[in-house]
């Protein structure tokens, strides 16, 4: 018998506008390969004509967030709305209802992680937020199902698309880090304040996700050394480029003997490092672990469909799988003990 | 409460040596970190002495394959004594008696799924086979829970570690292939009858059972066109070097309006491509996905240790989920459906 499973998706933006289009066009799809009946049950939005005007029936169009979390034919919520302080309202509303979250919201996700998986245990459902996290890479769901049986020692990555977009044009075509910069806002790569992006803060609250989940214990974003790359020079990029090195601005988490080493900063590999040849806007992680030795998972960071589509995959994740409630730990509390930080800076 | 998990496995040669070796020199690491204990309590092996002489207490050394499934303490039946048709009947009954199995034996799902996949699913226990693809490198994990909301119509991977390494060497250092051959034989990374690996057999199995994943419907192993790498000659590398190419082994599924399409065999590539730069004996799987575009997982594709690791991550996952009993198909009417296959050679 097949599972119907109803969601409710909270913003309409690029994330959960892809979502959407993902989820209905695929609606088919997933009743063949995934033996679920996924349905958009209800969506909230800000401008309700965007809703109506993308074909969605105006039944299902709610008014408010207790009309999406009173609405029983609504299992899970999927939170696209951004910034932190109503999604974390909404979110809470909804695991207090009982109903599983996905969200692609990292800076929530880093912020508030504790009480919404305490929340998100207590009343029995799950907790996903692979979209949080280099986009259509499924980085999560392999740190939790894939590479779970080696102590991960390291992890280096390139995690923010709008800045190896930049480092790239300067690496490639000369350009100054201002023009390079111009570039990526006219093709809608970095917004018209860039600060979040190229001083590395979205890389640091990725990392300290990603590192949580690698080291099996939280690491709190406050703890992660953190330089950008506006004072990124072009003849830095060249002097290290007549060294067989290309610059990237990399996010490194180490688990070492004395402590847990986090940050993210303008870093030189050699080329020959499968991470020298990530261009553009692709994105990449390289895990190092002690039984498979070294991996590498590539591809889109950001982006509509991209991001959508690691939504979509944590909501048939928990759709088929009904034993993991809550993602990030299994054991609680070995991930809740203290831990230890060490800074080389 | 911490779930306790008995294991068995069959054959302690190169992978199941790893594994041995992983699960018990990690078994406090997976109490702390996946809530579970899991016990070697059975190995079986040709050669008492070598189970002996790695530690393992003689009273846990079976006799026969019986002994082990007719122990109560045994959960998971772990396959790693390679050939097909013994490996068969013993996968078979332990499957007969509710017995999860994790295999590393590419040629026995190719020949066997269908049959081990009802058995598995009569007898209400679960059939898992990622180290039989792609080594360390959780592909089959990523196909069925990371990026499942994609339709992906087109896989192309370098799935063979000894052809790569025969090529790399070829274009690098400008061997001839009898000479680059030989080299691998001496480092191990080629056996003395290198048949299976140089003329594309191996990667035909792989191909098989990544794309049947990949497109959701059965490909069995003899629609895949082959041809090896033993007639390349390295003027031919040479010239597309020239051109800016590389040539790699690669295997290609596709799934076309007209039907899937999957060939092993040697193809240039350019050299700005993520797969050029896959060199020695590394692998990769580049997919793409109508939502999530291009991705590429990269890592080691075989070798105790990083194998063992994917037999570990199928143990694990087991022992923590108890939903998804049979890896391959969720839908298995729907991929039991007619499927047509085009050729172009």
């Amino acid at each position: 018998m097949m599972k119907r499973v109803g969601v409710a998706i909270l913003g309409l933006g690029v994330v959960g506008g892809g979502t959407y289009k993902i989820l209905t066009e695929h609606r088919e799809f997933y009743q063949r390969t995934q033996n679920v009946d996924i349905v958009v049950e209800s969506v909230l939005v800000r401008d309700k004509k965007r809703a109506l005007k993308m074909g969605i029936p105006e039944e299902n169009v709610a008014g408010n967030i207790a009309e999406v979390i009173a609405n029983p034919n609504v299992d899970i919520v999927i939170e696209c709305i951004g910034g932190v302080e109503a999604a974390k309202d909404y979110v809470l509303a909804a695991l207090h209802e009982g109903k599983t979250v996905v969200t692609s919201n990292k800076e929530l996700i880093c912020k508030y992680s504790h009480e919404l998986e305490r929340t998100a245990r207590r009343n029995c459902c799950g907790l996903y937020f692979e979209a949080s996290c280099v986009g259509g890479v499924p980085i999560i769901r392999t740190l939790l199902d894939g590479v779970q049986g080696n102590c991960i020692s390291e992890m280096m990555g390139i995690i923010n698309g709008t800045t190896n977009f930049i480092l790239t044009k300067m690496a490639e075509e000369n350009e100054d880090y201002g023009s390079a910069l111009k570039e990526a806002q006219k093709l809608g790569y970095a917004e018209s304040d860039p600060t979040n992006d190229v001083e590395g803060i979205d890389a640091m609250y990725k990392l300290a996700i990603l590192s949580s989940l690698a080291f099996h214990t939280k690491v709190p974003y406050a703890k992660v050394f953190r330089e950008g790359i506006s004072s990124v020079d072009k003849a830095d990029i060249a002097y290290g480029k007549q060294l067989g090195y290309t610059l990237k601005l990399l996010a490194i988490g180490k688990n070492t003997p004395r402590g847990i080493e986090v940050r993210v900063h303008p870093t030189f590999i050699r080329n020959t490092h499968p991470l020298a040849s990530v261009n553009d806007s692709f994105n990449a992680v390289y895990l190092k672990g002690d039984a498979m030795d070294d991996i590498m998972l590539y591809g889109r960071g950001a982006g509509a469909l991209p991001t959508g589509s690691a939504v979509v995959g944590d909501v048939i994740y928990a759709a088929t799988h009904s034993d993991i409630k809550y993602s990030t730990f299994k054991n609680t509390a070995a991930a809740d003990r203290e831990t230890k930080f060490v800074s080389r800076f």
